[in-house]
């Protein structure tokens, strides 16, 4: 091993006095002793009277190995707010920490103030215990329900993103990152080891990755632990870091160590920030990294059953796992808890002794008290300037066009310079392709690594945040915004299901958070999915992709809102919307390509207010029970189904056709399923029941039958939507393929308006053969089949 | 820059003779002339006339930026194919690659043998150029379509993956795998770097990774191009390889580089390789990396409209955007075009001069001619030994438990014994937690890392490869699979939504492979997914999701295959049938908690071969049309209906109730929506119209809803399953919690059978009563409510 030769080792430095070593170490006795408590007891948690089975939870669930590791960065990161003048939060990225973070904010007092009934003495560290792992109780990890957190320990992989969306534009603020060697391995967590290259030491905070190496993941080491230390170092650096190895199991020496490596962070930090703060910034800035290198399970039952259990996989989860049955393992608990001496911890009314409070902050300045990890308690308001000044005109549908994310850009440019300090763009190096780039008037892609002079719109300071991962963009907008902030997410759509999962962990916090009082609301978080489907010209099949709809609404409708603006007018409409609410998701679905303006600025304000409408003047029903009803949602199926309305105005005058539009997507559901629902009174008045509906749909069709399924109409109800037919062709080609072209759904008319099929046999044969013109044309002239913009319109 | 010393560049080599120079060179000219003749041209592709705007593409798609590099790097590697003894197969990381690929698979003659009519003359080359981002053409990416591909170059990060996955069990394959600098950023990517710890090189090929810094993304420079040289050769080495720096714009000087690179590279994989086979295996060994840095568009147009392109993201794609109507940048287009010197590069019948073709190998032994790209041309069966040796005794149903997955780990230990060369299971550090661990009989987790006394089961033999990220396992796993050889992934059902959109790709190239006839089937893709929603005793919320079937059944039916097994017996049939299969996706979910055994293995055969049956030994309706129908998916949702016919039996015993139990999901669909969809007439003779069906299901209600769309029994259903709550809880207490537990399907019945309601007024209220009595002993007592195992069965 090489690591002492070039890594930042500080063997030689012992920063505490006896003092601090004693303080720091009961603290983190305490908080050892009360996490074993949660993993065993039920009763007799201060250890007054012998173990006896009946003390014993009757299921042993939970997880030991990470803790000690937890419970140690925590009294050092105490110490170090105790003494410093940093704002610092920590991100718990480990599995299954939740018994650390529960300990400390209990010894720390922030628990019981949010939760009364675990006060702190003993009957509260009697229910602390109870409800960990219990039915209804708590679960083993860091959740929405632990205060000072911002990170749910339940999937891996997000929490070093999640601290640099933290740090950005919190100058103040260090977030003490606590990586686990298993998170090490996701692919998230090792794209983030990056994530300085995007952060401006001027104006954000810092990020202090504590790298932490128990060894193991569930059951097998792990890779970081397990390779040359040299390569360890050089993988650490060579991401643009300053590595501090911390490592042993004597708790003394350790803790002499880790105190040294936190305190010379620290002030890496400092020095980083104040040369950029001077405005002498550094090219490429090293910032600190910890490597704590300590056993898994460290201070557990060194063996059980004759088999090596503290240092190794076997003290994953819970070390003693027969306590309640087997007497010498009973034994062995209570040697186990007993040895991190109770009675110097807690006094007789169960409440931390003055040993322990010597690292205990004035009450409400702990670690786990920090605003930060609340951020509802932070959160201003976005100052919105008016979308509508920058409406497109529309002096009658279909005669102009316009890109409407272009548009919503010129708007995004205005919220960002209205927000100088709270309003951030992510995107995953899809920008100025997503055609945003109106935001470049007023700020810069973030850029922190090497410039050449040709480059452009790249500064330290910028506010638009590019990656080329899907996964580092959601991570720090879930970071920025669970600390305060507002932002917003573009992304193509079709890999936007690159964070699927991240969005169902997001959407159960926010459910989670739903039901906690003293979490605020947030921000929503909003996507602008755009580079849709439809439209993948010469990217083709791989690129067409409209399931993320279908994911999101499998979530708790209370947290899910979809829209799908048919126009420019509509989307900035729209996004003015998203960007006021707080704790939903908000997806939004519009294209970038030059596409007709349908709507006028106050009528698309109302349209999307309603969130579903007719379109009086697309249709021919005049009031009366339509023949039809065209029903469309998304801008490529809204000019298919407009067309379609034309074609059967010129071929079939007299049938009576309805247009109606679906810009909010949850309108579709029943009242009973998403508060957005439509009573089925309003519902049955757009789609008259025993009228067939003709359905052009922006994403999978079962997506719509899915949604109105409560609604009376299925037998009339035919869906034309994505099928997952696709290639490299042209926009029009590509509603062919998917039978959702104007004039398949002519012919879906023909078929299902009863009585119509026998007198306009010769009609749809017309269609069927303009279609197949149509594609002919497409695949020999390698254009867009001839369009019909020249509509003429019953009002 | 401090590149040069630390690095392993080697200018002082000049390893080709100015024949060798030439032929390379001239090899790379001529796929430079193909990619941007693929881009531009629509006729006169010799340029025997001075080019006019007729002679260009109506729309101008495609991209330029990666494609020297990549034509640079193919001949170069041609060069080494042709010299060395190591077979050879690239992968194309980078996006948008699609025009090299094509480019040199037309120069190798491979292209005009799968698809004659794009013959290796001037026709062909004129059908080659038309074809590209031409509508109902090829895409702008490497794509299936594409010969001597396994990798599809659209979605960004899998390409290391992949390249793994193809060299594990192939000794004598390099994969040269090509890693755009934007795609470094990913997350997958990032995570990727690291698969050389788990690669044997005694029995396993190599991966040569060719980190391609040509600086820019869409619209932005890279990370790794511009951070200090001295951190990237650290983070490099970091991941355990030697660097090579290959760097410059002249191509001679480049040309001269990239052989000594390509050879040292080489000559270092066969070193380690000898050592490992010579049993003297080294701990660490530091595998080659290449750095190629050239310019983006290199050879390019240097400027456009004033502005700088060749070495800038301008040109990423199109770099002359408007030849067709510029006169000026049409003459810049010939002049580019005309700097390759085609007529050294083809003749007058447009074939590729022996210039070129020094390069060019035998007949079948190019580069893209592979066979491991065609994974079908090398698959042979598994040999699958009886899997009813593992069957439990089932002597009345539910009378006996057993762990199903533990079983299945038999079968899996008995089929990785017989199938040493070419089975692997893949996990996320979960396999033993999933109880698959009887592989470790008779195999080990890969490990090329340390090892200390207390490991077990880690050597770097093992075939269990088990990494904490589900990308690293399904790009591993797909790059076997498509090179020919069969596997599993094992996941917990929640987080196998981390790759959502890997399996969306997947699906996608197996669709589409569907239609390329040189293409052989290669094995499915089989997902055991388990640690399911409802057992998450101690995790909770975020790991209770089973939206993973949802988002597969989005994709074609000719490739998706579902299945939920509701006991031991049946998942050992299902398991068997999914290994046999072949160009499938199939998902397996199946519980790993102890669990009633329900049926003898004949009858567990019988059913999983149906896929849907009845239960009659559950029935009460001895084959008459019965009162209700209790339908079932899932293990958890069986037991709870089977507990609910009992109850149902035991207070209602006239009520005439069958059972009816669902494996294969896709039975459900219509036959015209899938080729497994069971006839109405079947369908109606299990679910008789007009009987009201309660339907327990294990994932979110609403997919069978979507999957019996088509049948004519809406108003008859009533599903139960999860509804997104979830908590820390005991198993009965999460289906109360989802209203699926027995009481409450019990409650359904008397709901929903006309008349039963006023008679049962006294058991509804009994059964709700009982639900909450077990949810406050669960809530008070931490334990499971009280099961109800003592049924007694109708017959």
């Amino acid at each position: 091993m090489h690591g002492t030769a070039t890594g930042q080792r500080q063997p030689a430095l012992h920063p505490l006095t006896s003092t601090d070593l004693r303080s720091v170490d009961t603290y983190w006795r305490a908080a050892n002793y009360l996490s074993v408590g949660q993993i065993y007891l039920q009763a007799n948690p201060l250890l007054r009277d012998g173990l006896i089975p009946e003390h014993i939870k009757p299921r042993l669930l939970g997880h030991w190995g990470t803790t000690p590791g937890l419970n140690l960065i925590y009294a050092h990161l105490s110490r170090r707010l105790a003494e410093g003048d940093s704002d610092i939060m920590w991100v718990v990225g480990p599995g299954h920490g939740g018994p650390a973070a529960l300990a400390c904010a209990w010894l720390d007092g922030t628990y019981s103030d949010v939760y009364p009934a675990v006060s702190r003495d003993a009957a509260g560290m009697g229910r602390l215990f109870r409800q960990f792992s219990f039915p209804g109780g708590v679960p083993s990890h860091v959740a929405p329900e632990t205060p000072g957190s911002i990170h749910e320990g339940g999937e891996l992989g997000y929490s070093l993103a999640h601290a640099y969306g933290a740090a950005f534009d919190n100058p103040n603020l260090v977030v003490a990152c606590v990586i686990g060697d298993g998170e090490a391995e996701t692919g998230p967590l090792a794209a983030s080891w990056h994530s300085n290259r995007f952060l401006n030491p001027a104006r954000d905070g810092a990020v202090l990755p504590i790298l932490h190496l128990n060894g193991y993941k569930i059951a097998n080491p792990t890779v970081l632990a397990r390779i040359p230390e040299e390569q360890l170092l050089a993988y650490l650096r060579g991401t643009g870091h300053r590595p501090h190895v911390v490592s042993g199991s004597d708790p003394a020496e350790v803790h002499q160590q880790m105190a040294a490596a936190v305190d010379r962070a620290f002030d890496e930090i400092a020095e980083i920030q104040d040369q950029a703060r001077g405005h002498t910034r550094r090219a490429h800035p090293e910032w600190p990294v910890v490597v704590l290198r300590t056993p898994k399970g460290w201070t557990g039952p060194a063996t059980a059953d004759g088999l090596p259990v503290e240092g190794t996989w076997r003290s994953h989860q819970v070390p003693l796992a027969r306590v309640r049955e087997d007497a010498d393992q009973l034994r062995a608990l209570e040697s186990w808890l007993r040895s991190y001496r109770p009675a110097d911890l807690f006094d007789e009314a169960g409440r931390p002794t003055s040993h322990v409070d010597a690292l205990v902050p004035a009450e409400g300045r702990g670690l786990s008290a920090t605003v930060h990890a609340n951020g509802g308690l932070l959160l201003r308001d976005l100052v919105i300037p008016d979308f509508r000044r920058h409406a497109v005109e529309v002096p009658t549908p279909a005669s102009t066009t316009a890109e409407a994310t272009r548009v919503l850009g010129d708007h995004l440019r205005e919220v960002m310079r209205a927000n100088p300090d709270r309003f951030r763009l992510f995107g995953p190096d899809e920008t100025a392709s997503n055609r945003l780039g109106g935001v470049f008037d007023v700020t810069d892609k973030a850029w922190n690594a090497a410039t050449v002079d040709t480059d452009e719109h790249l500064s330290p300071d910028g506010r638009v945040l590019e990656v080329l991962s899907e996964h580092l963009c959601q991570g720090w907008l879930e970071g920025y915004l669970l600390t305060g902030r507002h932002g917003l997410f573009n992304c193509y759509e079709a890999f936007i299901q690159i964070v699927d999962a991240m969005f169902n962990q997001h959407a159960k916090w926010l459910k989670a958070t739903n039901a906690i009082p003293w979490r605020l609301p947030i921000a929503s978080l909003n996507y602008l999915l755009t580079s849709h489907v439809w439209r993948q010209d010469h990217n083709g099949f791989t690129h067409q992709d409209p399931g993320f709809l279908d994911h999101v609404v499998n979530k708790k409708a209370e947290v899910i809102r979809v829209y799908l603006p048919p126009d420019t007018n509509t989307l900035l409409s729209v996004a003015d919307h998203c960007l006021r609410s707080r704790n939903y998701i908000n997806v939004i679905v519009a294209g970038k390509q030059p596409q007709l303006n349908l709507m006028p600025i106050e009528a698309a304000e109302a349209h999307c207010t309603r969130g579903i409408g007719l379109w009086e003047w697309a249709s021919t029903d005049q009031g009366s029970t339509p023949d039809v009803v065209l029903a469309c949602a998304g801008d490529v199926p809204s000019l298919e189904t407009l067309a379609a309305a034309d074609l059967l105005r010129r071929y079939l005058p007299d049938l009576r056709v309805r247009v109606v539009n679906v810009v909010n997507l949850m309108r579709l559901q029943s009242p009973t399923e998403h508060p957005h629902g439509l009573s089925d009174r309003e519902f049955d008045a757009l789609f008259p029941p025993g009228t067939p509906t003709i359905f052009a749909f922006h994403g999978y069709p079962w997506l719509v039958h899915r949604l109105t399924y409560r609604r009376g109409f299925h037998p009339d109800l035919h869906v034309r939507g994505y099928i997952e037919e696709g290639t490299t062709t042209t926009p029009f080609d590509m509603t062919m393929l998917n039978n959702m072209d104007r004039f398949h759904l002519f012919m879906d008319v023909i078929d299902r308006v009863p009585g119509l099929a026998p007198r306009a046999a010769h009609l749809r044969q017309r269609m069927a053969d303009e279609r197949l013109r149509c594609r002919a044309h497409t695949r020999t002239h390698g254009e867009d089949a001839p369009d019909i913009r020249e509509w003429t319109w019953p009002h």
